[in-house]
Order: C-alpha cells, then structure tokens, then sequence
C-alpha cells in the first residue's frame, strides 16, 4: 500500500480525488473519428445527422456536415455534440442537396478549433469538394511541411488537410485520379468519405485499420464508419469497404478501385475492445459477442473466489456478462451511474471538489457491503479511474476487490487516430503486474492474455509472421512506417495561430 | 394482432412512431420533485447543488436553491437540469451562506412557468422564509380560493404557495407555530423543507407518502428526500423523518414536533418501483434489492420458456437481473442505449421522423436474432413504448416474445404528486390482460400480483384493513379525502396569466 | 485651480477619468419610467411595443408588456431595451389580445431585478390586473410595512405593487371603485395605465407631476407618457390627461372620473428641460421650443463673447440653437459623438482605461482650436461631466471656455421618480457659482435663472404662492407631503431577497 | 406626381413604406472597412479595438483583431460591431502581444461569411502573416482563377486573399520583398495594413485612393484609416502614408519604400463627402470644415426662399449649418433621430410594418408646420430615401420642400471599395434633374456642382487632364484599369460553398 500511495503520486499528477468522473472517462483510450456519407437521398443532411448520432462515441467534441444540392455545397461544422446543432430544423434547412458528407470529432485537450472540424472544404477549378477523415497519418507533417514550402496556405492544422492540398496540386484530369494521387503520398491509417459535385466516395487504407461500410437505403447509397449507424436509419447492410479500397458513387451505381498492391487486412482490436458500439457488427463479429466471449476467455484464464461479478459501467458491462456466466459468480450492479449528468457538471467549488464527490458514479452499497466481489473493466490505461473505483468498492464495505481486465496491458502509444497518453503515463509500460495491482489497490489483478484476445476474436492464436490484428499497443508491432516520428517532425509547433474558437 | 392495432388508434394518439424515444421515457409515470436542506455549512449551496444533482431522477424540469447569508437571502432558480445552471461557480457565488433549500422538479407540458420554479419565498414581517414541495394537496384549490377572495395575491400556480400565504395570514408569534398552523389547513402528500433567517425545517406529512430523510455531514445538518443525496455528498444518513413530524433544525440543534395525532405510515409503493434511485435505501429497505426481489417473485410466478432475459433499459435491470437469477436463464443486453442522446434531439424533418426513426435505443441483434426472448419491465401504464419495444424486437429477428412487468397493473391516477395519465389512457384501466397482450403484441404477457409486490416488501400479504404502503394506482384504495376533486375545483383554470417565461 | 481640484476629489470618487463615457450619460437626472396602452386593436402588443420603443428615452433598464386576449393575460418582461426583446415577432405572437399595457423602465445600479419589471400583475377573484406606474410615491413603503404585517405576501421590491393589494383587499364590488379605493390610500407622483379583463384604465396624480396623454389610432385608444409615442403608430393626439382624473375605456367608449378635490395642476418641469423628447407636446408646449427659448432667454440673460456656441449632445442642442440664434455667435458641432457605442463598450484594459480614452464622444479639433467657445447644456447634476468636457475643449486647443446652463442650479433631490444623486453630491448643493465655475474649470459659467425658466415656459413669473410647475430641485418647495421620508421608513431594507435576476 | 409615383415603382422595389428607416441607412453609399495597426505596445489588442471602434463608422459587419505576442499570432474574428465583441476583457485576454492589426467590415446582403472576416492570416515556411485591407481590387478574381488553377486552396471568397497567397508563392527571400512582389501583381485600391513575427506594414496603392495615417503613442506606433482613430488613443497624428508608398515599422523604426513609379496622388472625393468622420483631417482637410464649406458653396449656388434649413441627420447636419449660415435661414432641428434604436428593432408585424411606421426618425411638427423648409443631406443614392422624407415633413405640415444636396449627382458605379447599386437603381442615372424632383415630390431640388466639390476642396476648379480626386460616381472617369470587369470575371459565381455562419 505504501509503495502503492507514492506511485499515485507519480501517475496522479492532475488527477486530484475530484476528477474522479472525469477520469472515468478521461482514463480511457479515445477514438478520433467517426465518417459518415450518403448519396441520392431527399433528407441527405438529416439523413447524415441521425447517423452522426449514432456514431456520436467516436468523437464528442465536433461534428460536420457538407451537403451538395446539385449547384453550391453548403456546410455546418460547430463543436459540441452532433444533438446539439443537427437536431435544429434550421440548420437541416440551410443544408439542401441529395448528398452530403459528415464527421463526428474527439475532444483533444489543447487543441479544440472551429477551423479542425471536419469535414474540410476546397475549391478545385473544376469543382468543390469535402472530406472527412476517421484515422491518422504517420507522414501528415513531412508531407505538410513541404506543401508549406511549396506555397501551400494552410487552414487547419488536421493531417487531413495535407489530402486537399495533394488533391489540388494533381496534374490529374479526373477527380477520382487525383484522389487516388493523393492516396499514394500519404501513409497510416484512414477511413475517408469524400464529396464532389457528382461523386461520393470512400476510401480504406492498405491495412483497413479504422473501420468502414457500405450500405443501401431504398435507391441511397451510405458509407458509415460502423453498422449502428445503417440500423439507426433503417439501412441494410451490404458490405465492408476492402483494404486498400477506394469506392465511388455517381448515378451510375457503385465502383471499386484498387490503387494499392493487394495486401492481408489487419484492422485495429481496439475497435472490438472499446471503440465500437456494442451493437455493431465489425468485420462480421458481433462487437457485443466478442465483447461477452472475451469476459468468458478473462474468466477461464483468471478465475476468482467472489460473491459478485460487477461491471464497471458502461464499457465493462458485457465483458461482466460473460465473466458471471462462465464462472457462475451473480452479476450485480454494484455502480449506479447518475444518468443526468451532463457534460457541463463542475463541481462548484474547490472545497466541494477536494471532498472528493463523485458526481456521476455510486457505488450500490446494498450489493458491495461485505462481499468479495469481482470487478470487470474493458481495459486499462492511466489506472487512475481503477484507483477510485476499487476505494469507493472498498468504501461502500468491500470484503474483498479483484479486479480483471478483459484485454492484455497496454505498454505502446498509438499513432493511427487512437489518443494514448505518452508512454511513461501509461501504467502497464512502467509497472509490473503485482505494481500495477498495489498502484490501484485490489486483492488481485488479471488481464487478458493477448492469446486469449485472438481466441476471443474466434483466431486459433496470433500469427506473429503476418498478424491478423493491429495490435501494437499489446504488442509493440506497429503495421505502417513512422515516418513523422522517425523525423521527428512530430514535435514541431503545429501553427504560429493560436485561435481561440 | 387485428384488434391490436386497432386499440392502437385509441392509446397511440400523438405518440406516432417516430415519438418513440419521447415515449421510452413518456410512457412512465412522473415523480413531481425533489427537495433537499442543508444548515451550518459554509458551502451550503454548493452542497445543495451536488445533492440535488443526486436527486435530478424527482425532477429534470427545473431547478432552483435559496440559500441565507445570515442578513439576506440569495435565490436562483431555472428552467432545466441541476447541472446546467448550478454548476457554474458564479452562480453559487450568487448564494452565500450557511444554510440553504434546494427544489428540483419535473416538467409538466403546458406550464413550464419559471414562476412556479422552487423553492417559494415570502417575507413575513418578522422576516423571509423559503420553502420547497414534494407532493401533492388535496385541498390545495379549495384553498387557494378562499385566500384570493380575501385580498391575497398569488405568484404562481403552485399548490406550495398556499402554504405560504397560510403562514403569512397565521396570527401566531412563533414562525415554527405559524408553520404548523398552515400545515393543519392542508391535506394530501407533502414533504417540505423550508429556510427561515434562523431555522431548517423539514415536515412529513401525517401518511408519510414522500419520502424525507435526516443526514449529517461533519457539523451540518441535511435534509434530502432521498439517501442518495446524503452518499454523494458524504453525509452519514441519521434517521427517515416520521410520518407526521417537523423537524426544526437551528444553533441549537434538532428538535421534533408531532402537531398531529399519531397513525400509521403509508408510504408510496411506486417509490419503490419506480422512482427512488437503486442505491437509496427507503424506509429502510435498499431500492435495489426490492426491484430484483421483483423481479424474482415475478420470475416465480409468471415463468415462461425462453433463450434470454433481456431488461428494458434502463428501469428494467434489478428486475431483469432478479428474473435471470431465479430463472436460470441467461441475462443479456438485447436493447443497447445511446448514452450520448441529449434532451434536445429532435429528429430534425418529419420525413425523416415518419420513417421511425429511432435516436436513444437499438436492438441488439446479436442477442435478439432467432431467440425466444423475456423482456423484463418495471411498470406499464399507457402501453405505447411496449407496442415499440415488441415490434423492435421483433424487427431484429426475435423468435418469441413474453413481456413480464414487475409491478401490477395500473388502473388508478394519482394525486400525491405523481404525474399519471388520465383514467381513458391507462391501458390496464381499459384492457383486460388478453386485451392487454393483443395490444401490445407481445406472445406472452404478465404482471407482478398486489401480493406479489407485498412479498417483495418483505410482508407476508397486504392488510386490506390499514395496508402498509399507498397503492391506490393499482387497488383504488385512495389513503387521504380528495377535497378538490370531490369539489371539482380541479377542473378551473389555475391562472388567469399565461406566462411564457 | 487647487481648489478645483481638491473639491474634484470630493466629488469625483468612483469617476476616474475613464469614466467619462459613463459620466456624460451618468451625470444626468434620470427618469423612472414610461407607460403606454392600447385598447381595441388587433395588434395590440406590437403597437405597444413601437410605442415603447418611442418612449425609450424614459426608461433603459427594463421594458414590458402584459396583453388580454378575451381569456387570458399574457406578460413578457424583460431586462433591455424594447427592441432587443419586442422586435421579435415570436414574442409579439407570445402577447396575443385587442387590448395591451407597457412599460420601460430605467436601470438604477443595484436592484435590476426581474421581479420589478413592470407592468406587474395581480389576480383578484374577479379577474386579472395588470399596471403600469411612472411616478414614485411618498408614502410607498408606510403602506407596504402596513400590507406586510396584515398577511400580504409582495413579489417585488417597487411601490407599485403596494397599489394592487390596495386594490386586492379594497371590499369594493366594481373594479373601478376598488381602484380608486387604492389611489385615495397613496400620496407622491403616478400617471399609471392599468388593464384588466374590461377596461384600460389611466390615472394622473392630483397635482398631474407626471405627463400621460389620450390619442386616438382608428378604433382604439391610446394612452401614452407623451406624444411622439402617438406619432410613431400615426395615432392623433386627443387631450391631456388632467391632473387628478382617471379615466376608463372600454367597449362602451372613454368615462372620467375625479375622485379627489380639484387642484391646480404642477406639472414637473424636468420633463421639459431633460425628459421628454424635443419632438412630444407636453402640456400643449412643444419641447423643443421650450428648450430653444431657456436657450434664449439664457443668451439674454448670461451673454458673453465668444467666437462659437457649441452644443454638449445631445441634450444641449436646441437650447444652444437657441442661444446662438439670440446672441448671432455661430452655432458649430464642436464636440462629436460616436453613434456606434453600444450600452455595452467597456473600455478592456485598466491601463487603457487610465488613459482617460473617450469612447462616445471627440472634440472636433477644426472648430475649437484657438476659438472662444460658449458651451451649452441642459442641466448641470453632479459637474462630473462638465469637468471633462471643460477640459476635452481646453485639449483641444480652445482659447477661453465659457459654460451656459439652461437651467438653474440643482440644489434639492428628488421624490417623485428622478433618480437624483444624493444632495451632498448636488454640485450647486455644496458649492456656489465661483465654487462651480473653479470646479469645473470653465472661463465663466451661468445658469437660467428660475424666473428665466418660468419666463422661457410663456408665464411671466413663478408664483410663488401657487407655483405653476414642480420645481423643488431648484426651489427646494415640495409640492406634497414626504411621508416615508418623515417617518424614515426610506433607510430600511427593501427585501430580504437578493434575487440576482 | 403621376410620374413620381410611377417611378417610385420602379425604384421602390424591396423598399415599403415599412422599410423607411432601413432606407434611410440603406439609401446611402457604403464603405468597405477601416485598418489600424499598432506596433510596440504593452495594450497592443486593447489599442487596436479602440481604434477599430473609432473606426466603425468604416464597416459595421464584422470586426477582427490579429496579434502576436513575439510567439505565436493570436486571432478574434467576429461578426458584429466592435463592441460587442472587443470590450469583453476576456477577448481581449486571448490576444496577447505588443503588435496587433484590426479590421472592420461593412456588411454586404448575401454574403456575411465569418471566413470574410479579416485580418486573414497565413503562414509561410518562414513565419505567419496577418493582413487587412481597405478598398478593392479590380484584377482579384482575374488573380484567383489563376491561383486555383494552380492548385492552390481559397479560404474565403475576398479579393484580399489573393495578396496572401501571392506573398506565399514569391520566390523572394525577405518578407517585404515578397509583400511588394504580390502589390506589384494588383491593380485597383488598397489601404493595407500587416503584420509578421517582426514587422508592422502599412501600404496605399499608387493613387492612394483609400485613406492612411501614420501616428505615435509613445513608444508606439500607429497606423490606422483615419487620424479619429489616433485622437481616441492620444496618439499624434505623424504623416498620411503616400500613395505608393509601403512603410515598415520594426523594432529598427520607420522604413518607407516606393516600389511604384511616382504618380500624382488621387484620393477618393466620397471620403469628404460621406465616409470620413467629421473630426478626422484627410489629406490635411478637416472633414467637418469640408462637409460646411460644401453647404456653403451649395448654398451659393442654389439658394432658395425658405423659412428654415433643416439637416436630414446626421450626414446632412455640417453642410445644412454651412448652408444656413451663408443664407441667413435659421437652422432647426425638423427631424428627430430615436437614439436607442438598435441594429435590431425589425417591427414586429407586417400590420404594423404597413403602416409605415417610423422608428427611427420622427417630424419635429413644431419646427416644419406651416413652414417652407430647406432640407439639406450629404448625398442622393437611389432616392427611396428622399421620397419618404419629404412625405414626412410633408405629413407634418410643411408649405414647402426644399431638397438640396451637397454633393453632385451619382451616375456610375465604384469599383473601389464603395458598396454602390446598380447603375439603373442609381436615381441620377436614369432621370434628369426634373424627373428627380417629381419623383421625391419635391418643390425644388437642386445638387452641388462638380466644379462647387472641387472649390470646397479649396481647388480653384477640376483639373481634367488630371483630376486631383477620384470622382469617377460623379464623372464616370475611373482611374484605373478596370481587368476583371473587362473580362467579364466579376459575374460568375466566387464561391462553391454556401456557408452559413
């Protein structure tokens, strides 16, 4: 415990008791993106909206919409929630056409401009287009430097813009070439949906590592970073954009291109772990099942003597699920979470704040008070939430605390649109196992094994020559080149502008 | 299914299927408020705020906290949630003081008044006074006339005001006589916390119907309608306030008056079903446990052969948990909630909205597809969410579908501060079980028992001589006279003032 | 000059040389409000609001506006000016009725309070009132005090509402006769308009102190603080309302009552030196007339040689119009206002601030530079101002600076709705004409004499036995009785409330 | 008058008698912006917006302030005035640094985008840029169309981002060498404030058309449209900035260069006429002195019998003084201007709104009743204005109007800067001096003649080999290549993209 309490401090920095609800969520891997495109619909704009909400957990932070009505292209991009500015009939009506982009956005801390909200706009002399971007590249800012040079003027300082300036500066005649043009420049990972005056196209990188669909509402075409965001619609399901593919849309139907030599997929596992809905279907598994199956895996491997299986709400709940049901433990709702918070409640006052209140969570004393009970969590990054969530089990009478963790530790930062903290905060990089299990204060700590990963993903096992996954945040094995870390580019003030909103 | 539908016609008006998601949570029965007091704390009001941030479940209308700086005092009160006005830090610097009253309250249709915002001040001559109301009077009509005729001008539409101007017109000296004096002209459900220049008080009225418990925190005093408030905040729960008993709490501690003759208490049942949060414990029993055990006795007496148990998210899970538990079969998460829906979206065109759209909850087809399922709902009282729920269900592929209700069937309007349909729209009140089922569509239908409920409690039986809670909604057994609505004062306009604001 | 300086900081605290802006509106007599009516037209909230927004002048703070549509009263209050809330259609639709009452009134520093916004409203059992008040009374809070002890719950801190639970608690059958039952109670200054399910209704005290007038637009009536909020909705000017009348409209036409014994009438003569605008007949006199002539007979009385007469806008325009058209010294725009200040430009900085930067108004170098100027203004309150505007000229490069008031020296506060300073901070209070002139910093100063403004007023002298105008700022000769003053009721507080808004 | 009134038609379109008061600011010729730049002080935003509001009389649209803070460039864009953005001390907060640059904008119908806001910013490899303009370029679409075709992407639909990305494609080394390769590329006028990591630069085109001043403040210096601008601050006026010349003020001192060959200086003759303050001194002329003298010399030239000069207010108030005073026809106040109107006051219904309610300007009746009156204004546009003013003195009693006007009539567009309506909307273009007479329904109407400008200006006549100001409006003689209206670019569409806010 002691050596425990002095670690806190080291990881704490930041973190004071009150951040507590902040920390359950902020003590999470963040996807930063979510795309979504539509072509040859009547309501393409609020058809774009209801399927941005439903891919609201990608990104909180902004979303956009760019519409086309056959003479002007029209946009909204604002922060906050997608509910916030697309549920206004108004704002539906400024964005007319039968085809329209959007994207959803992640909150990073520092860097929260109007002018990074997706999807970005450029004239061409041929024409307008907008893009959206789920994904990141690892060469954006080589690549930027030099269109910088080159005379290029910025407007943002997304990777993504990077794409416009390629496309703009092709000596291609057709759209789609300079496109697919820009596409070989650029290196990561990437899910694009991109709109011209007669096209709506999406794009997979070589490794499909951020997700991508297509699917068919009546004569509409949709491209949509997950299947929840088809159902909510009412669109059925037709396929998933290939690696390496680039699909196009026009009134003559549907085109595939394959620009890059053809290449095994490898999409990323954090999508199963964390990022994407329970109820979608990634790569054709139940994300909800995987989910369920990788709590049975968790409690095969690393089985407890408790009274209670009880999730960490909201994420830990179908990994929980499984876990009870194979070990036969009740699952119990041990946390209530306070469903009305928003995202605005700050506690009020220091004093109130160093109390430690705990806004959006409770612990349900009835369930927790004397038993030994089994707590289930999607993953672990910083352990700052895990730290509050075993004292407040302990608090509200806890026999005993076991804490299980249905993926493998993560050790590696990601540089594919995954916000990690830097290395040395993450806690499974710095700690052993028994460290980790002092630092947040259980009786005993078990992660998933990154075997019991693949076999919950339905894989015999990880195939260390060509592996099925993106992985590297287990593993260390990054799929692409680094190049911007490799130059170190990466470190460089990203703009002279520091605007405000 | 014929007849189903065509009952439809008659409950379904203005609930269209888009409204679907209005109807997850406008098919419930309403709490009309939570109150909450807090004395000798020099954060009163920041703790107010906290705790009725706990309490926002009573009441997401409005808001509002009068707090005393021991020469004035300070109000704010709002239209929306706790979070989106008392969160920010200026607005509790407008509220110094020790010792603070605070009111949340849910939102009727028509007059959402900010006038009618809680908690009520007056000046007396001997001094300012502020008072918030859980519940409901009886009589509050038949009052209010009596005091306009004879010259008292009223500010709201609230039945609480009469209580104001029954202190204020009360020729007694002392405010705490004065105050009893006004609570023997009233009749029907009350809980109250009022705030004088020198004293807390809170007052239960003679059945007990509404909850109100004691709390301490260091050197504070807290009155809360429930010990949710007390957890968040860290007070230690000291007692429930009795039936019938005002408490007055000052410098000089706490002292209990019982004005009236003694009686049995009565609580309402539906806090149990319903309302309370899961971590309170009311009356002494945690809500929690009572809704499983619900949803265990339900399970024993309506079993049915199925696949998987799947709640009603998210008023449905203690049950459903109870019902997986005795059942033996498997829990699972078969309607998946979008968390991030905020209250304001609107689907934004009608279009859109006519095709049904559904923006807070999905079917996880996963779990659903090919299954007999069990949905497990805590009460059912117009019927239309459940008419939405089967026909989801059954979109995503469920085989089988039996809708077990934890709670008996809703056959009575309230008039204690719950806010319930009328008679004409309460589908147990004109449907047999048959009628009932056909309705809504489901395979299988079934309610918890009157005895079923009883057990659940803990008693052997409900005592038809003097039963042990209030559950007139399901037996017609009103606990109080019903002045006004003998007198039909009910039906006049309460205001010849329509505000908007 | 020393001395000048030392008296400055006598009177200059809390107006440091960024203040200026501030001042020149700040170092002004205020007038506390300004009502309107209509009766009997199909617009009539928006008639109310252009009317409103002409008497603008009267008022700042706060503008409302309470309309009957045959069933119900309909309010909206707000804080700002007329048009920020009333030129939205959405709120017009808000007011719908034939028959309206309004009111602006002016922003006093501490108490701008949403629950004094005007008009106020009341139920009795008969019906709904609404009233409108300029004017102040002297026995306001002797009343309220007497109210309060005998169970009278207030919602406001203004004297006003002592009026409707007068009115509340009159045993009267007719509404009327319960009215005037109120008036006979209040003493001080009122012109009110009241409206209730029936009748407007409008009222002038006995001595007629503030102005109201009856025009005529069509079917409907009208009644207005002045005439240009006839001219603006193109109504026709019908008569004064005499001093000591109440007068009742409704479907049967106008009716006029005289409650109390004949007097002769003292109308306030403020309204023509400051308040009213130039362009309303006030009394039968044109305003700028009457102003252009204190101008003249002021060049008669306090001639001096000078190069150019330049106004302080915009108040000072048409007596210095006056002035040089008397004396033939050339009338030039020597200082210039800024149109585009809005009410809210703060100046950013301290630092900036402490450079003495003039937002609103400019010297125009081309006409000052070297020149002998005559400065006019209306009235001189507190001197704050004219020390800067004495010193902006002197900036400028004005050779000598000779200032001319169209009034005469302010020596006593007022009671009957002119906000004025507290006398120590009268500048003709504590000082006499060198004093001034030394403080101020002018070459030479004069003001209107009293019998020059009776003179400029068409009279040919102030009688003193029966003072034709309410004069007591000047005179010291208070034309009623001070009741609240005698019995020091003033000095309490008015509410244990500090409602923030 | 059958005539005017069928003329009326003609002109009145989209100008009811409801839209008197837009009209009576619309019927006028708008500036397109105003510039200012400090360089070297501690306050250098809060400056800036001091003198951006002194300047608001430039461009009431939008407002926006750049600066650096020897680190990064900090940028506040806003629509509004500068006001309601800049005085807000957290604004001002967010703009650190000792050298700024500010703009403010005049509001165009169509296109209110905030991606027009300037000052534009751009960073090159070598560092960021910011830059404002006041006037227009005749070759910038010529110029865009190239540079899209080059690839390179516009962020806004302004002439001004031409100049940023040619400085970002000069193959110069230094920045100013870069800045003088891009004006070398632009024809028409500019007034060009800019500024970089190290410099502030100020730049007029060869005829210097536009307006700028160079003044200090201490250490500090200034540039900024208009010498208002530096008496608000206290900053003296130094020198105006020579047309052609380029002035760079760094840490070194003042540098001026003169890139173009040397030509004699044109200024815009409307700065006198209309735009300039009346306290500024353009081109060592005060504006005020000029605007009387025009009066004066009108005077001269049309006199007429009358009984009062009456200013339209407030552009017509100096020329309407000059005039009085060369007649001998007292100066009145005939038309009243409401100073609380705000931007905002839309009358709120369209009953209301056909009425032809005035809301802004009001007769004076007791100046214009019965009597022959001169109406002086600055300047005759489209005349929907005229008309309803000379209805209005009409309305209210007048014998006779009188219209004159000090400046000559309009006939050709601009193309520099000023917002000017299409020839055929322009009154003096399509009717000779009687047809402009019938169809304001004057008695007379007279218009100062060129030749009386050139004499107020102190010429003794026009030169017409080379004329001394830029009167093309009056002349048709524009000084400059006019390329993108030669090539026909100016009519085709600017943006693909609509965007809303």
């Amino acid at each position: 415990m002691d050596h425990a309490s002095g670690d806190q401090g080291a990881f704490g920095q930041g973190a004071g008791a009150g951040d507590w609800d902040a920390d359950l969520n902020g003590d999470r891997l963040r996807e930063e993106c979510g795309v979504f495109g539509v072509f040859n619909h009547p309501d393409a704009a609020a058809i774009a909206a209801i399927g941005l909400h439903a891919l609201q957990h990608r990104g909180q932070e902004a979303a956009g919409i760019v519409a086309y009505d056959g003479r002007r292209f029209h946009s909204e991009r604002r922060l906050g929630l997608v509910g916030d500015t697309f549920s206004d009939a108004r704002v539906i009506d400024r964005l007319p056409g039968q085809a329209a982009v959007g994207h959803v956005r992640y909150s990073t801390t520092g860097e929260t401009l109007l002018r990074n909200v997706q999807p970005l706009f450029a004239e061409l002399d041929a024409g307008g287009f907008a893009i959206g971007h789920n994904g990141n590249l690892t060469n954006g800012l080589t690549l930027r430097k030099q269109l910088v040079r080159d005379g290029a003027i910025t407007q943002s300082t997304t990777d993504t813009e990077v794409i416009l300036h390629l496309v703009a500066r092709s000596r291609k005649a057709r759209f789609v070439d300079r496109f697919i043009d820009a596409l070989r420049c650029i290196e990561g990972a990437y899910s694009l949906v991109a709109l011209t005056n007669k096209k709506l196209i999406g794009a997979r990188d070589p490794l499909g590592i951020r997700p991508l669909v297509l699917g068919q509402l009546g004569d509409a075409y949709i491209l949509a970073s997950e299947t929840c965001a088809l159902d909510i619609i009412g669109a059925t399901y037709v396929r998933d954009i290939e690696n390496g593919e680039v699909i196009v849309i026009d009134d003559e139907g549907v085109q595939s291109h394959k620009p890059f030599p053809p290449m095994q997929a490898r999409p990323c596992i954090f999508e199963y772990i964390y990022f994407a809905r329970p109820d979608s279907i990634v790569g054709g598994r139940s994300v909800y099942q995987v989910r369920k199956m990788m709590g049975q895996v968790l409690a095969e491997e690393s089985a407890a003597e408790a009274d209670v299986v009880v999730p960490v709400p909201d994420s830990g709940v179908p990994a929980a699920i499984g876990f009870s049901q194979v070990s036969g433990i009740p699952y119990e709702l041990g946390i209530i979470r306070n469903h009305y918070v928003g995202r605005t409640f700050i506690q009020p006052t220091q004093n109130v704040r160093d109390q430690g209140v705990r806004m959006k969570h409770s612990a349900n004393r009835s369930v927790v008070a004397g038993k030994r009970i089994i707590l289930v969590d999607d993953s672990l990054v910083r352990g700052t939430t895990s730290v509050k969530i075993v004292r407040m089990m302990r608090d509200a009478g806890a026999r005993e605390v076991h804490f299980r963790i249905a993926s493998p530790p993560i050790t590696h930062p990601d540089y594919y649109g995954i916000d990690t903290p830097d290395r040395d905060k993450l806690l499974a990089a710095t700690h052993d196992l028994e460290g980790m299990r002092r630092y947040i204060g259980a009786d005993s700590l078990a992660f998933l094994t990154v075997d019991g990963v693949y076999r919950a993903m339905g894989c015999e096992a990880r195939d260390p020559a060509r592996p099925q996954f993106t992985d590297h945040c287990f593993t260390g094995d990054y799929p692409t080149a680094l190049t911007d870390k490799a130059g170190a580019v990466a470190s460089q003030q990203l703009s002279l502008l520091a605007e405000a909103s």
